[in-house]
């Protein structure tokens, strides 16, 4: 039976072997909510990148469009910044386009995670097709959380434990003790999943209008179900 | 008011600030627990170090007991293991000697967290010493979690959920995610410890005889409520 585990911090993640795994990037607020959105919403692949110029780079040279955010606001310069609303803007269509993308936490966590046999992007919008994809796969899951500054992150860690009850017929997921207490907390978070991670210190950071409407959005459970970016050479696309 | 923040593994330490604030170093299975039982038992102090050959040498240098365990188990050629019974043993006492430690999780986060204005050992056996400690210092506790090489172990984080629990009234215990997920996790183990903290995969590993006993053992809230183990230049002593 494959083993499900959870990395906290990608501080943490020398300490795991991602050899033939599946590895799934989570960022709740904002990052994998943003990229699941901009893929259901038509963009044709995601370039994570680390650095603010790389991205504005990338759209110089490409003319692909650029969002970028760093602390949770919003980066000068750029196409878009990292709120799923931005890519439902009919408005501001995104169809079609290709979106190089950088974030503080989520995109060092998908790229130091790339040893992985399979590196696909998980948040509370698409956690059946994360689900399907690793029941598939069989093979070992780590759910790597991008957490804040290299620290534990209440959201990300809650997603892990809603993926761990949702494959726990069929992979083990009590063999680590990352992989037990995040399904503790997702069964206390359950009944009101908004009302629970209002108390996350990260949630409580992002206390703007935007990030207050952003919060609810990524609280919606299977909203793009069958919806999953998945790392290919240097891109994630819709799988 | 003072916070309580949790670091859940020694390898997330540089992202903390120690300066100033109080170091509480928990690694409840076995070496925080042992620690304790020692001093209780009359250990003038303890030598925590890194490794078996320096542990061995102070033995030899200094007359000094010795206790060693790697991986959970007692190491060849030291006086003592890592099991607080081996302190209790009328046949063989303790009381009036000194003790150099070296254990694999708990003497690195100890070492490690020497930056700090005062550095205390907790552990379930001596909870209300730590918090009595703690709310006389007024500063900044970080709860500094030994892990199990590394990575994330409930037994740890657990006692730092009852310490936020005990100091919540005097204390910011909700500034941090990691604070916050410790704390609702003692809450679903507070009503039976030892049952809940039975699913753990370090308690798990710890299937001899000997660990069963070290485990109860380990368990009992308060039964040293007034040791408490401080460093002292380079030695735990009694406060």
């Amino acid at each position: 039976m494959p083993v499900l585990d959870l990395c906290f911090s990608p501080e943490l993640l020398p300490l795991y072997n991602l050899s033939g795994q599946t590895a799934v990037i989570v960022d709740v607020l904002r990052a994998s909510s943003t990229i699941v959105t901009a893929l259901a919403a038509g963009v044709t692949h995601v370039l994570p990148v680390a650095s603010l110029e790389e991205c504005a780079a990338l759209g110089r040279v490409t003319g692909c469009l650029t969002a970028a955010e760093r602390d949770g606001q919003r980066a000068p310069g750029f196409d878009l910044g990292n709120s799923p609303f931005e890519y439902l803007d009919p408005a501001r269509p995104v169809a079609g386009r290709a979106l190089a993308l950088s974030t503080t936490n989520g995109t060092r966590a998908l790229r130091e995670s790339l040893g992985a046999a399979h590196v696909v992007v998980g948040t509370f919008l698409n956690l059946s097709a994360v689900a399907d994809f690793a029941r598939q796969q069989q093979a070992n899951v780590l759910v790597v959380c991008a957490g804040w500054k290299g620290r534990f992150c209440l959201e990300d860690t809650v997603f892990g434990g809603a993926l761990a009850e949702q494959l726990a017929p069929d992979f083990d997921v009590s063999s680590s003790d990352a992989a037990l207490a995040a399904r503790h907390l997702w069964q206390q978070a359950q009944p009101d999943l908004p009302a629970y991670l209002l108390q996350s210190a990260h949630v409580r950071r992002l206390n703007s209008l935007e990030a207050s409407q952003d919060f609810g959005f990524c609280m919606e459970v299977d909203r793009y179900a069958a919806v999953l970016p998945q790392w290919r050479e240097d891109r994630l696309m819709a799988w």
